[in-house]
């Protein structure tokens, strides 16, 4: 390879990085708009707290553990060593000979962070502010690397027969965020109100204009997460993902548009949103074996499950707030399928290795979430209080609301410092010159 | 070309894809700050569905409508066939050596949307969601791509003897979308409030921070939206059009703070925001084709035409509640015209070209827009009742509101819950853990 | 260099361009969502009109001062003349022969705005408009090009035995906004409200999720300020940046978390959103010198700094609504000299280095805003009117309201208008269709 193009993949890693980074943000103002202006900070705590988690252990030891090399590594199992560092021959990634180490380090940790965003939505409006941050060091610590050394790491998903194909994470990254949140859901329970008398009373979110800019900010972040999946800048692979991308996201908000408009003779945009990233996670698992009409079938199958996801799952009483078992779980389940059924890669034996995979990751992730949350359970408990749950987590979790001045006792400064500045009046001279 | 050029060209349009992309948030943003919040799910569900119908439009037939190379192609109309695919030869663009044909349609296929997305915020708080629907697939399926054959597909007006020149569309684009809301405006008449008693009354819209952070991804999208139509990476031309784009922005700003500064004596941000996409749409016709001077005129001009603008079709009782027919329309025809006027094509034939491509454009996209609202006023209407209007697009087409819980009755849970929690409380033991 | 390389050089520093620019959208929801909502208009007028200032001056004279190249360059002060024109040799860069004139100038330029951006937040909620505006005329147009070609256009820190170091900016772009802020404090006088009867009362701003959204994009824009500062795509280099910006961030975030828990016994996420801010201003300086464990601890430092610096400033009652001064300014120097205690260039000899750097643009900076402000305030006055401050600037200075509908008198139209309806129905038929 020479020196240019080795340069030219590295910048195109890198604006790969930007865009998983502003992924954060998406999830961040995403999972905000859709639950209640009571609990707003402590979404924002969550998802400001998770990249930092996520860079800071996978820089620890999660690199070292998703990616072993040689040095030590098992078909379930590689650690290489804590810390990272510049590998002996300079400043080469060790598995991708098109970019720089640092660049290789970067992506991947930008990666990583995300399955915890993910969950973070699911248990919003609930879950105790310090239990989730420890769930959080332990997820995106332990049990993302240790399934993603399976497959992108050269473990024995890697090595069936028929490789087990998941292009940039529809099970490595969504499904496993949506197994995290369901063995959360579960042994959290529903939030108050939410059903009630054997009713579904919906819980709208606070803001649709955040809930909407969070959907355009992870479509374009996704862009870097399937287009920087081909780790490298080939122009024929990464501009035919990026098309492949845009078409399922367009189709899957079709698809929830139309089915939504059928079940709820409503023009839902809740379900457009969601169905623009169900496509999104729907195509990420096969965005490089793809054509068009796959492209589109995928999209249009992804937006039409996520509105019969968050039907079914309301009705089975698993409370997600912002949907995120329909896009993530079901959706990423649906999408590693896909490789399967269509695209250059469809056949049977595929299907067989798709659902392996699909089994052994979702067994893993969902035991592992569940064996954390249990213990954070019977020790110091995931659950606010029925006080805290009611009156918002923003004012018990973290002293502050979100919206002071707007939500709070009138247009402006509180009532006690009007009269301050009243009283204050009288005696002092103005300070302002 | 080498190999390396081809890819660094590629990602160079990948960028600039990205940043088109975003364009679309920025006009969701801005029209929904600029708008009241009872109509804001109703704006912000629009412009979440017309990424989606641009995109899967142009793959059905509007890309082989705007570039039908030479299978079929007349100076006023063409058509290669449904359907996109890879052309014969692989994966090279067949109208751009320099990268990938799934680059080219994707760049073109976000281009393609944001026509409609300007006639959205024309149209805002009083426009039926189906009728804007219907118009808006006819609009990006076929006006959009037969007007962007006449000159981008190699149509009339780029045969030309002096071919008429708009290099990143401030006719093809942007009065395109000007022309279809001045259609609509006209046909469905002003918001209710807006004109009494032979008197203006403003409408102020619901957020200055959601309208200053459109302006801003807008001005970032420009770059993608200008830089990326050189269609290369050439670096000179490139760095040269972002330059001059940014210039055009700035000067946009400083032109609308001044003039409306000594027309209503006022420091107005409305007038700050839209002079700067005043100048960024007066820039694109000849973005490449300017100088530092030029640059900065044309968007001084730009950003008080605005202000005059604002305020002329106001008295002319033309209720446009973003801006859109002074910033797209107005600057739009300002903004060709002026690459007669200033930079390396400036003269009177060039001029006169310039003319003959903003009438026949105008012609076409106004006749083409006032046929397809007409026709949907006749047979659906595209006027919502007065109860809706008077109490908000939201509730009744999207049966929600945009902030529940900030706007609705409380800080908090309705009422209705409060109470159900209550009664539960009393009987059952807590959910929490 | 073979024009492959040139042309990917060009295409990573107009990506950086991007980044850079995205920052004022930072700054710009950051200090919004910090403040009060009867000041939001103010704010973003200023963080609205800054860049366009910052442009404008930069091409008439800044970029000639800062880069004056060798027609007059003295070590303290260089011009070269009015106005921006590429050089005779055509469009290469006289100072960075890897990508273009245009390029170099457009990176610069919007590095220049972000100076006073930064004093943009610290005197929010009471300085008055005008006064703002020719300060930021100023600062931007003569302070900070006078200062950054001390170092960067080949000044006397550049010259020093051991030179000056500072990779992107901590003292010259972050220090110096900071010290102009501080000026305009010291004059200016608390907020009314803030510090009564020897009491600091805290005074929230009034959107943590515009907050939130600040730091992210800082972030993301982070990436192309540090790593744009490499002046080439030099892969190495430019992905080592990245990643050590990135750990400073993370590290920044948890040194926030945990010293506000152990200092306020709560979660505050002003404090993880200012640690985040601080790690990145901390690493600017050397950004390039450092390894992972410098990084990570120069992040820690900064994180915990922030803390201590927001409650120090105010037991001093230097009242800063958004922290400017302590991210800015405080780990401005602390980054500054961290390049002589951490990483390759480490040593004694430096560490003056670096306090000389750090002393002289500080007083330069302090002293040249400390002027400009105090001949502001005997002459035109700088401090809004006790009844403008307390009724906010946005309805004074600006005669409107961010949120009208919402702060409002109701959802939705004003009563007037509601009885100018309710009268014109009986009247007249229906507008609608």
């Amino acid at each position: 390879m020479s020196q240019e193009m080795f340069v030219v993949n590295n910048v195109w890693m890198m604006v790969s990085i930007f865009l998983v980074f502003v992924m954060h943000l998406g999830f961040a103002t995403l999972e905000t708009g859709l639950t209640r202006s009571k609990n707003t900070v402590n979404i924002l705590f969550k998802n400001s707290m998770v990249p930092p988690i996520g860079l800071i252990t996978y820089t620890l030891w999660g690199f070292s553990m998703m990616y072993p090399g040689e040095s030590f590594a098992g078909s379930f199992f590689g650690f290489s060593g804590f810390g990272v560092s510049l590998p002996e021959g300079g400043e080469t990634s060790a598995y991708n000979e098109g970019y720089t180490f640092w660049t290789d380090f970067l992506f991947q940790g930008m990666f990583a962070a995300t399955a915890a965003t993910i969950v973070s939505g699911a248990v919003a409006e609930r879950m105790k502010l310090e239990s989730f941050m420890i769930f959080s060091v332990l997820f995106v610590g332990l049990c993302y690397p240790i399934v993603g050394m399976w497959k992108w790491g050269g473990g024995f998903l890697n090595t069936l027969a028929v490789p087990f194909y998941d292009f940039a994470g529809s099970t490595i990254v969504h499904s496993v965020g949506g197994w995290g949140a369901l063995a959360g859901i579960l042994l959290l329970g529903p939030r108050i109100g939410k059903y009630v008398d054997g009713k579904i009373k919906p819980i709208p979110g606070h803001s649709i204009p955040l809930a909407t800019i969070g959907v355009f900010i992870l479509w374009l972040g996704w862009f870097g997460f399937n287009g920087g999946s081909v780790l490298s800048a080939d122009p024929g692979a990464v501009s035919r993902v990026l098309v492949m991308t845009s078409l399922a996201a367009a189709a899957g908000a079709i698809g929830g548009c139309i089915v939504s408009l059928f079940m709820f003779r409503s023009s839902d945009i809740t379900m457009v949103l969601n169905g623009i990233l169900a496509g999104l996670v729907g195509i990420t698992a096969g965005a490089d074996q793809m054509g068009v009409t796959d492209s589109v079938v995928i999209g249009l199958i992804a937006g039409a499950l996520v509105v019969f996801g968050v039907v079914i799952f309301d009705r089975l009483k698993i409370d997600d707030p912002v949907g995120a078992l329909s896009v993530h779980l079901l959706c990423g389940i649906w999408g590693t399928l896909a490789v399967g059924l269509f695209g250059t890669l469809a056949g049977v034996d595929q299907l067989i290795s798709q659902l392996i995979g699909v089994g052994t990751v979702g067994a893993f992730s969902f035991i592992f979430a569940f064996v954390v949350w249990y213990a954070l359970k019977m020790t110091m408990g995931i659950r606010v209080s029925r006080k805290e749950e009611v009156e918002g987590l923003d004012i018990h979790e973290h002293s502050m609301h979100a919206y002071p001045d707007i939500n709070g006792s009138g247009f402006d400064l509180s009532q006690e410092q009007e009269a301050i500045i009243a009283e204050e009046s009288k005696v002092k001279t103005t300070v302002s010159s």
